[in-house]
């Protein structure tokens, strides 16, 4: 264990109460904005307690006080937290705050603030970091540290090598219960959620593990070899992220080992950063659906904002305007018959509402590796079925409407009917969009809706005033 | 450890290569159906290669088969796994796949299969099967079992009860590594995702933790008083489980206890059912965002599908239908002006994708507790400012396009205003419809986007052909 992981481990006593301290420091900052004028604020006391606050907090705590936070208070409580778990601290904030942070912060307390994290989370925080202050703290590190951190800085995002720590508990494979916990006593202390002693050759060969759990309820003299588990799920570190976090979920680990090529120990993932990744990778698909590039600061500026969420916009105004272009065309029917501009929306909205549910179960199936060439045929008739099913249903529900409303049978039947075909198209549509997106290496969950209302807005709209086109005016 | 959990453990090894065994077994259910006409088909063979192959798979990995499968292929691999397997398989698949499961069998096989489960588990089950099934359960169990049961029974879905898991691992805090060690060698195996056991007094009352990882790198002759952690995340079984699911993320748990009020330890809950927990929450959400009620089997049929999925378009079909009327108010100015009726759904749809991102950040933020009293309004002014700065941008841009399409200066004036105007309200619903459904008790993620789409395409409409009727016509 390193001296910074056991500074932490003396820190990381939950909080009771998570949300209380926050009101308590909100109420401290209220003081800096008095509602009589003149009034005067001691800003130094002001300071002192708010450390004494932060300083009982976990490191997750602080990053949540930080991000809860308008920029001017934050700064503040950042000021309060001692050079010794700025690191911890800045490994737990969102992206987006961490930039500010950063921002307020002197080059030197940057590279001061690594000393205290190890190679891998060093890494994790390299990218937000300008290269020469990269450079400065890799070389302000010692041999073995420093090639580490270049190892752990050269796995790109997503891979295993980007989730892997270097800390790993191993034993060899020719020693007995008693023996292994002599081994194990020359730690300080196992590192952090170690369920396992990954057992290992000579060549430092990953053979197997030995559950603690095992090692605990074991006679002292029973051999190791006899022990340990020797099918154990191993990763390299080029290997995908999400191969790791499906095996994780699926099996219930705790840590695996990674390995090199030939099968060497080389490091371990652990469950805590699955479980961040996993969150990570789902909070950015969520933002994305909306065009939200990236985590956005709750508190950043307006303009700052409007720059994150405005290429969205305009890459809907345009399929919004080419949609509007279809309309364009009939606007001659429309002139004869404006029933047709009320009853338009409706077409296109609901085929947009029944394409985004193919496209959601299509995404969530591809995601979960349940779609094979075998059943992707059925799957698309299975669309198909539902589609018609519901457009009988409703178009026939609408057909009656539009009638009831218009006193117009022809209409009521052009309503139906376009309802049918644009829930077909929908289907369509809904279930190859995933397809293609996850066949150009695009993220299906998070490109797939706006082309697929594009399509449903677009269809929608000329499949209506085409029919009405046809058979009204 | 329980006899299933340990038969368990040693069929718990990990696929090297999950997706492989799939198409294995989709080539044999090929020859099922075979092309040429009069072929001999095995059966007998057929089933027996396929039990070949579960029978060396995880049960999560012959319930990821199972779910990929369609009902006929399902339910014969589901006829090969050994009803000492059943039970695990039945925890492990999907709610709908776990229905066409239970429909394919007798009733005694249910409560056999039962019966290698744990107390927690059963409860899992117990909601998809019929009450006198249950009952049938309850009565087949010994003594201790049976109360424990009924109480996993008792604990509403969404309680920290739900998630907790009765065995459990503590050792009393008046003795010392080497007894404590000593004490540990009576059990078999330890409980699975055992990181620390729980320190109690005579009483049972939980004083706090040691780690294995402590215990194991200390002399036998330490005292466990000196050694454990006083300072642990302790739940009872009322709590919410948002409030476990949150302490484990922030604070990387791997197991914490569950006491009584009176603070006696009665079980515990690990990180693996937590991360399930999540995911299923997650997945939830995602489904109910476009309004699949529930899990679909990928395999349902047409009529159940369209069942599950109608509702959701009902809903939206009111909705649109409102919205229609708006416009179908406005009949008159667009039969002078079919130009509006082209112009129309890029008002509305822009205002839509501009409230939902204001939506998703203010979901997120109440989802993290991020949001107080003191800040919402700052928020509020915030996105207020932002819609206004996108309103002018695009809505400049789009009336500028308006009028360069019409030759008509009035038609891009209104447009551009009717942008604004829209983007404005989109804000505002943005902001208030999630904390309303907050307010009211419901999940803001889920149905947020139909409220926010009603409002922004009703008062988009009403708007851009309000001005147009006042200016235009």
């Amino acid at each position: 264990m390193t001296p910074a992981q056991a500074a932490r481990a003396r820190e990381a006593a939950p909080s009771p109460a998570p949300g209380e301290y926050l009101a308590e420091l909100e109420m401290l900052f209220a003081r800096l904005h008095p509602e009589e004028e003149g009034a005067v604020i001691d800003t130094a006391a002001i300071a002192s307690q708010v450390k004494a606050i932060v300083d009982e907090l976990h490191p997750a705590d602080i990053a949540h006080v930080l991000e809860s936070l308008p920029l001017e208070a934050r700064l503040l409580v950042w000021a309060q937290i001692g050079p010794d778990r700025e690191g911890e601290v800045l490994l737990e904030v969102s992206d987006a705050v961490r930039e500010t942070l950063l921002a307020d912060m002197e080059r030197s307390e940057i590279v001061a603030a690594t000393h205290e994290l190890d190679a891998d989370e060093i890494a994790d925080l390299a990218p937000d970091l300008p290269d020469d202050v990269v450079k400065e703290i890799v070389e302000s590190q010692d041999v073995t540290d420093r090639a580490q951190l270049q190892a752990a800085l050269s796995y790109p995002e997503g891979t295993v090598g980007s989730l892997m720590e270097f800390e790993v508990a191993s034993i060899p494979e020719d020693v007995d219960c008693e023996a292994a916990l002599q081994y194990l006593r020359k730690y300080d202390e196992l590192p952090g959620q170690t369920d396992a002693l990954f057992v290992v050759d000579r060549d430092n060969r990953v053979k197997g593990r030995l559950p603690l759990n095992t090692l605990l309820v074991t006679n002292p003299d029973v051999a190791v070899s006899g022990l340990y588990e020797s099918e154990v799920a191993t990763f390299v570190p080029e290997s995908d992220a999400d191969e790791v976090a499906q095996a994780f979920e699926r099996y219930d680990l705790i840590s695996a080992p990674v390995t090199d090529a030939q099968g060497r120990l080389i490091g371990r993932v652990t469950v805590d950063t699955v479980l961040e990744y996993v969150r990570d990778r789902q909070e950015q698909q969520e933002l994305g659906k909306v065009g939200l590039r990236e985590d956005e600061d709750l508190f950043a500026s307006v303009f700052q904002s409007a720059k994150n969420r405005g290429p969205w916009l305009a890459l809907n105004l345009c399929t919004a305007f080419i949609a509007s272009r279809v309309v364009g065309l009939f606007e001659g029917s429309i002139a004869q018959l404006a029933a047709l501009a009320a009853l338009m929306p409706i077409v296109a909205g609901i085929g947009g509402n029944s394409g985004n549910q193919t496209t959601t179960l299509i995404v969530r199936a591809l995601a979960l590796g349940q779609v094979s060439m075998q059943n992707a045929r059925r799957l698309l008739l299975k669309e198909l079925g539902i589609s018609t099913l519901n457009g009988v249903v409703w178009g026939g529900v609408l057909g009656i409407a539009a009638w009831a409303l218009y006193r117009n049978v022809a209409l009521g039947g052009v309503m139906a009917l376009a309802m049918l075909l644009n829930l077909v198209v929908a289907a369509l549509a809904g279930f190859f969009i995933p397809f293609l997106m996850d066949r150009f290496g695009r993220d299906p969950a998070v490109g797939s809706s706006v082309f697929l209302t594009f399509i449903t807005d677009s269809m929608g709209f000329f499949i209506f005033l085409g029919l009405a086109t046809i058979f009204l005016v």
